[in-house]
């Protein structure tokens, strides 16, 4: 079977699901930390390499305090949980916002090299499509080409996504890393994200294996 | 009901459709004009203001010249097959490399303003999303924020899409307009796109009409 590379995660419906079950919408971020880490253990399983969760984005941060500050403790819990396990991890989002929280601050330093062992392990906190994509300044003044694009990106420690797998029933992409996921080919669970069961993860792999990859050519 | 501003169009499959049908894949593209067609005017009955249609990337030009030839042939019939109706039409695509048909040269140049009559329509031709982002430099250069990235792409004639449709079961971007595709909500037919039916289109639009729009808020 024909394995993903790269994994990108959006953990979507943790809101809805909270009000389907009688919670308010706050409490549904919490929720979400025992699927992240039933995933990671299973894409470590079946060989992936990288995996890459989708947090919170700075668009995210519109919402009532009540909300941000809720969705902002379940990922600094996330990120702790995942710290504990076998990885190679990576905080990317924009840290010069009062949005980003301090407690993350030391998982944005470079990745610890784990060589061919472990999975490497991104995880986007206060991430922005704009703020990502603004770098590319830098590659036009150093006259890189379309091959180093991505080591152009705010982001360009996450590499090209494979497959994305999308929870909550929503068919877009909403801001996630719209480089490496160009050629990503995208997988939707209609169930919300609190709800994640292995079923879901292995399906999306037997979709993935059938997908004829051919990046435009 | 709720009507997309700005759809965009993936007209996959015509390669699967010719073998499938007993014809050569070069033989496919040709069979993908009347469906242009067709959307287009069911578009406007609708009152959807703009359309882009996917026509050829950098990418594709990769493929054996039997087939490079035969898609860029039907993306100057149909370009010239749009011209001939009520639109305001542009063609959009990097022109600087020998694959940019010079038949199309002319629509490259800034479209006419039909004001609130008519629809907007865009035809990329020899697109490549790196090309699209790398004039990103320029908004640096000018201290552009956010709200003017769009405005920063050689692709800056074309609005945010706020409805991809794709033909040909895959459910993937592949490179198309990376910027104007981040909130977009995709929706995919399985059958190719020299299939097309009026039904899928309606299906599309019900669909669409049912998602709650947030972009991340």
């Amino acid at each position: 079977m024909r394995i993903p590379d790269h994994i990108g995660i959006i953990p979507d419906g943790n809101r809805r699901w909270a009000v389907n079950n009688g919670f308010s919408k706050k409490d549904g971020y919490q929720k979400g930390l025992e699927p992240g880490l039933k995933l990671l253990r299973l894409c470590k399983e079946v060989g992936v390499k990288e995996l890459t969760y989708y947090g919170f984005t700075m668009d995210n941060t519109k919402r009532p305090s009540i909300q941000t500050e809720a969705f902002t403790q379940a990922c600094i819990d996330a990120v702790k949980m995942i710290a504990k396990e076998d990885v190679s991890l990576l905080v990317v989002g924009n840290t010069d916002t009062p949005m980003f929280p301090e407690e993350l601050l030391p998982y944005t330093e470079k990745r610890q090299d784990l060589g061919d062992e472990g999975i490497k392990v991104n995880f986007l906190v206060n991430y922005g499509w704009h703020w990502d994509l603004y770098n590319l300044i830098k590659s036009q003044r150093e006259g890189k080409r379309k091959s180093n694009i991505i080591d152009s990106l705010n982001s360009n420690d996450i590499s090209q996504i494979d497959l994305i797998i999308r929870w909550g029933e929503r068919r877009r992409l909403s801001g996630f890393l719209p480089v490496q996921s160009i050629y990503s080919d995208i997988y939707v669970v209609d169930s919300y994200w609190p709800d994640f069961k292995s079923e879901d993860f292995y399906a999306a792999l037997q979709w993935y294996d059938k997908q004829d990859i051919t990046y435009g050519g």
